[in-house]
């Protein structure tokens, strides 16, 4: 193992998929949340292109790639989340299909090319910059979860700069940034399609929110059916359990 | 009976409340919808000053009356409408409570006075006008249902010209409009806080949308839990039916 772990880190099962990830408990791990974004997201089957903005350690890359054929680009700002990521998508051999690039969102479409992808994904930072504690603001988990380096719109900006006409773009954040994501999506041609609000348990308000858009789509929103994270027993619902281990 | 009513008119129960109310199958009876937006908005218990737009018969001010001592008035361009809710007051003896003018939602405010209400609702009509047939653009039903002679946006800005600061509007529509409501909802000063989708089944989109705004409010929202209107043996949920036909 000491060939692809560096320090505290740990070669953790991406169960449903049989795929390995590494991660540290100290600098970055997946959450539900990139889970749950990477079933939720319409990807192509067969081919196209795909890019997934604030990759973290590359869980979504390595999620979608269960799900499709496409080339899926990966963009982490942090240099040692991105080393992160690139070893895991070795350790999966998944090098022909998977590229980590380590970059800045903001104004990646020049770097990549603009108006060329089909999908776009992104769980992007989701707490306001000044909610970060001064001392905590170099850190890689304050800037993974704060908007220090990127902001929403930013985000929703270079999604829109990357995806053709008619692309896809798919997000996951917190409900109440619900009406700052639709304004931003709007505002840069992404027009909200599929709505879906996972709630912890049943009688909870809703912790997550999963949106998608389609750039210059016409206006038709649909929420979609609730998503439950925990039943009533306090375990995992079907659902949730399949999307982490595969159906039974 | 002939003294109350009119034509095919008919004396319905408001069951939970003990109520009765007149209705006509020709020209307009209250919807589910009416039922869910006067549970889900906030109303003051023991004093306040109410206002109801695009009332139709009046269910909604008799829904309220009896979950709040608060004053109520009833607002309905329809003459045919408007007396059939006045007739549905007198009949239950609630002329001291509920008020119900005939009257243009638009520019209201100016006849009832500004800012100062704590609370309005209004189930407005939902379809775009141009969807109403030409040869039904002058019965009751087309014009309660389509927007033709008021739209979103002006029942929006209708409600908040009433409202105290502080103050909160409740609105009943389909979620395809969320992106409209919410945008015209901030546009006249109305945050949104507390959002309640309503699926008519469980594993189906959500075909309702209940939202609440506080005028000049802080942003923070909030996606309650969902409301399933039937269950799986095709009868309603326990919450509907209370909602209805109040505890068993």
């Amino acid at each position: 193992m000491d060939q692809w772990l560096k320090a505290d880190e740990r070669l953790d099962y991406l169960l449903a998929e049989e795929l390995r990830i590494i991660q540290s408990p100290s600098v970055f791990s997946f959450s539900l949340d990139a889970v749950l974004l990477s079933r939720f997201a319409y990807v192509p089957i067969k081919r196209g292109k795909i890019v997934d903005l604030c990759t973290g350690n590359g869980a979504i890359p390595l999620f979608l790639s269960a799900r499709t054929n496409a080339e899926i680009i990966g963009i982490e700002l942090q240099d040692r989340l991105a080393d992160m990521a690139t070893r895991s998508v070795r350790y999966n051999s998944l090098e022909k299909q998977i590229t980590i690039i380590q970059g800045d969102v903001k104004g990646i479409a020049s770097q990549i090319g603009s108006e060329k992808y089909d999908v776009v994904t992104c769980n992007p930072p989701y707490f306001p910059a000044h909610e970060a504690s001064e001392k905590n603001l170099k850190e890689h988990l304050a800037i993974a979860r704060h908007e220090i380096h990127l902001t929403l719109e930013e985000a929703v900006q270079s999604a829109s700069e990357l995806l053709k006409q008619g692309g896809k773009a798919a997000f996951v954040h917190r409900p109440g940034r619900l009406l700052d994501i639709v304004t931003a999506m709007r505002a840069h041609r992404l027009e909200p399609k599929r709505i879906r609000f996972v709630y912890p348990k049943e009688g909870k308000e809703a912790n997550t929110l999963l949106i998608e858009g389609i750039k210059d789509g016409k206006p038709d929103l649909k929420i979609l059916p609730p998503l439950y994270v925990y039943g009533e027993n306090g375990e995992y619902t079907e659902e949730v359990t399949e999307m982490l281990y595969g159906k039974e």
